[in-house]
């Protein structure tokens, strides 16, 4: 992807927006402010009986390892649809949403992961684009040293401690 | 706020970038790509033993309505951090965080928000610049009529539901 700061007819520059209170990147030929919030990643745990799904990843970065569905929440979706749609372009499965099971903040990514437990609605599944291979793991099969990102493990070790427990909390939108 | 669309000066076309699979905002002239994702806003409901802080809106939208300390999320911090910075810019209030009230999605404002269950840590608090006034009420009191957005009702009435509950999932990030 091509980085804006190596771009020469790039006309950004830090300014202080008004009525703002932080420094941002602003064009100085046509004012559009480039405001860079924190990103939302919407992922799952889906779970099969005793076993859960894992994808092998066809792309950078760590490609070749071990992950779960998960990826950039769009525009114009919930959180949950978002994880959903995560889960069925990386491994052709359709889940049903069983509630959230963690919200984890990467500051230095500048992101925060909303990872839900999920179950298989049908037991089709499949490689994505995005993937090398998916598969379902038996808890001791799971490929702990090939596990491509820190909140992996994270998350597939509390999924673990309320395998069995009830839907919990948070909240989520009431009924309209 | 300067609209991007209404400035001659903008180059962006509508254009799927290369290993993309959705139509984006690309600078025709530099490449540039709008990745446009929906924003984090953190939010609090801030308990006083029986009462709750609520601010009244100095600014637009719906100003002079009565809100919780709720804003957009910055890079470089976590969730909890935000929510604690908000209610410090916004009612000049220190709470502490006890755990994740809800979250809600909101598809027709690209926007996911993240509410907190907090308890002031000290009994100060005054208007910040984008609030009128800052007041603790009572339940009874609450100007239920006068509440800015619908996600305030809810966070409150949903607060109220678990007000003397034990702290519970979902998990955050595990300590290092």
């Amino acid at each position: 992807m091509t980085s804006l700061l190596d771009n020469p007819n790039r006309h950004f520059e830090k300014r202080v927006p008004e009525g703002d209170d932080r420094t941002r990147d602003v064009c100085g030929k046509c004012g559009f402010i480039d405001y860079q919030n924190p990103k939302i990643i919407v992922g799952s745990i889906p779970r099969h009986g005793e076993q859960v799904l894992l994808c092998r990843r066809a792309i950078e970065p760590r490609k070749g390892y071990w992950t779960i569905p998960a990826g950039f929440m769009e525009q114009g979706e919930s959180a949950e649809e978002g994880a959903l749609r995560e889960a069925y372009e990386e491994a052709t499965v359709r889940l049903k949403i069983e509630g959230l099971l963690a919200i984890y903040s990467m500051p230095h990514l500048s992101q925060v992961q909303l990872i839900y437990r999920t179950t298989l609605t049908e037991q089709h599944f499949a490689p994505g684009y995005e993937s090398l291979e998916v598969q379902l793991f038996n808890w001791e099969d799971i490929p702990w040293n090939e596990l491509a990102f820190p909140s992996v493990k994270w998350a597939l070790e509390q999924a673990r401690e309320v395998w069995d427990g009830a839907p919990h909390p948070p909240f989520t939108n009431p009924e309209a």
